[in-house]
């Protein structure tokens, strides 16, 4: 993978495995996700990237191992969150990560139009918060929601297709793991994970 | 995505929409399923690839996109499906693509060594290709199978963990893609498929 | 089991085989999801099933045999159905089945009250056949809800839980067929249903 | 549900509730996952039944419920799963299961013909085990193996299609259960099971 010019160690290319990360009590979005999100993402060296509710900052940081020179604001409002995104940014070497601690979308004042923003939590202000995103995002750019509940699938749905200008598709992905445990191979369920990507519209 | 130096189009980073292929009446890796193998490849400029049962050549078109200078052989038994690769690869304008007409694990005779060789397909001869592929591995490199049967995700399990030396993961994706139909969202399953990663020992 | 005093063959107890049943052009509900809805139904002899979009009439035929001598009204607003649920009927020898041609919920005017009532298809009036079924369920009876749309699951949740009285739980059900090709066992996903359940409040 | 000439409360009809079991650390067979293996046993009052790594005991518990005047088998290695049996047999009131300590397939010695045998364990004699239950398993009667490990799926499907007079099928149920959390509902999953049953060859 190339990054702002130069090549990074093989264990940094996109699908970093869970356990190379730091973590805390909070949920991380897990690998395969990761990688599923990340390729609707469509990111490029320079964008700009905002992720809200990044959580550990898992995608944060393979985010920014994509977008090279571009910046990344990771928006977490649990402060063990903050404090990990930070340890997980200086972990992976990327510098180019600023995290904002705060709720969105009254965080997200301030920041600049993203070319594609992740939504992986939204603290019960779903529709404000998506809202926000469509103010933040640039022409073109992607806006990706990551849903673990009824709620945030549905409505999502819901609002982003009621702005007819953006694209919408979803998909849901469900990921079982195989775990040795001596010689045999025992099936392990993650939780399924509803990803909705709406691309805005490109600029007349 | 950073191609050999070169940028290429947004529609052709990881993760390109299946109805952007060419399609035969061969089956085809499904788009998210394609990002999943790919993100386990972890390739680079300048590598070679092998993809076994290559179809359409969905995957050898990502892989000779992510693989820039380097070479990526296409092998498939099908004459259709020996055609679509060619026709798909010149669709997206990778002139690294060759492909091959045979059975493998014959068709892999006097072929290089690889980085990455993906195994879509073994004809009855699962064995006899991961034994081939071992050889044909370069240190570090990494074997890739999907499995849509319960004989070759067991057969190859057993095979590849019987070679101490390769280290071994896997898991199963599957994807429901949500589809628009009037003003509701419908869910349809896609096969679920197994991703099983050998990875060979690095050169001492 | 034990219908009306009177054994029925093998064939016939719960969770008949697919094609058992004589299929038209309608989607019919898939023999596994049937035994889970029928678990949630609690169906004893002499009891009243309404079955809502009832299809090929695969479920009214086996609520019928749980409800032996009690009566099942197979609401179906396809010509097509209504013809199937009546061979159906014949062929599985349940006279205890009323198909009823016509759209729910005006076509449930004059139905009794019912110890279970099937939701399996709404035509667009989600929310009139909810609130119909609660006026028609007995107490301590069961609404059960099959969703194959983001919408059905969301609207179906919300507007029971609203109903406080009523007691709900739901899931989803994946279930992957494995067939056989050749010497090797194919996966094949059959689209995901999440099943919703409501319980009346019993009766004071 | 009638059960021996008798009708059992509401509660204990097929798909118990899993927090209805007194529970140790032993994994229990999940409610949805007992109803589609129990659809596939087939079982009548008066019926004998085998299971084979009991656990907990709750499916002999819903198979006793059906069994009525017949016997269950249930056959443990685990000392406090073999105490969960004779606990959760008392509390449900079933006094024709009859639990056996030991492993399979010593401890099926003495054992009589039966209409169902359920393989939910095989602590590594999956082979021995199979071929005991054909020994033990009458015409027409059918052997149910719930697997969740690769090997013991895929050697299910190879030690019985061996045996060509045995009719065999298959398939895999994937349930996510949704929980309440506030005003959302999560989405949870279970590990999913495959379920493959063996139906005996009828009495010529």
């Amino acid at each position: 993978m190339c990054i702002g010019g130069e090549s990074v160690s093989d264990d940094y290319s996109v699908g970093i495995p869970d356990d190379h990360f730091i973590r805390g009590h909070i949920p991380m979005t897990k690998q395969e996700i990761r990688v599923l999100v990340l390729s609707q993402a469509k990111i490029k060296s320079g964008h700009t990237v905002i992720d809200i509710g990044a959580g550990t900052g898992s995608l944060s940081v393979e985010a920014a191992l994509q977008s090279g020179t571009g910046k990344v604001y990771a928006v977490e409002r649990e402060p063990e969150g903050f404090e990990l995104i930070k340890r997980n940014a200086a972990k992976f070497g990327v510098a180019t990560i600023q995290p904002i601690l705060g709720d969105a979308p009254a965080a997200l004042a301030g920041l600049p139009q993203a070319d594609t923003i992740f939504v992986g939590g939204s603290g019960g202000h779903l529709q404000e918060i998506l809202a926000a995103a469509r103010q933040l995002i640039k022409p073109g750019g992607r806006i990706i929601v990551t849903a673990v509940t009824i709620e945030t699938l549905h409505n999502t749905l819901a609002d982003m297709e009621a702005q007819s200008a953006f694209q919408t598709e979803a998909f849901c992905a469900q990921i079982t793991r195989i775990n040795k445990l001596a010689s045999c191979h025992m099936l392990q369920a993650l939780n399924p994970i509803y990803i909705i990507t709406a691309i805005a519209p490109a600029a007349e």
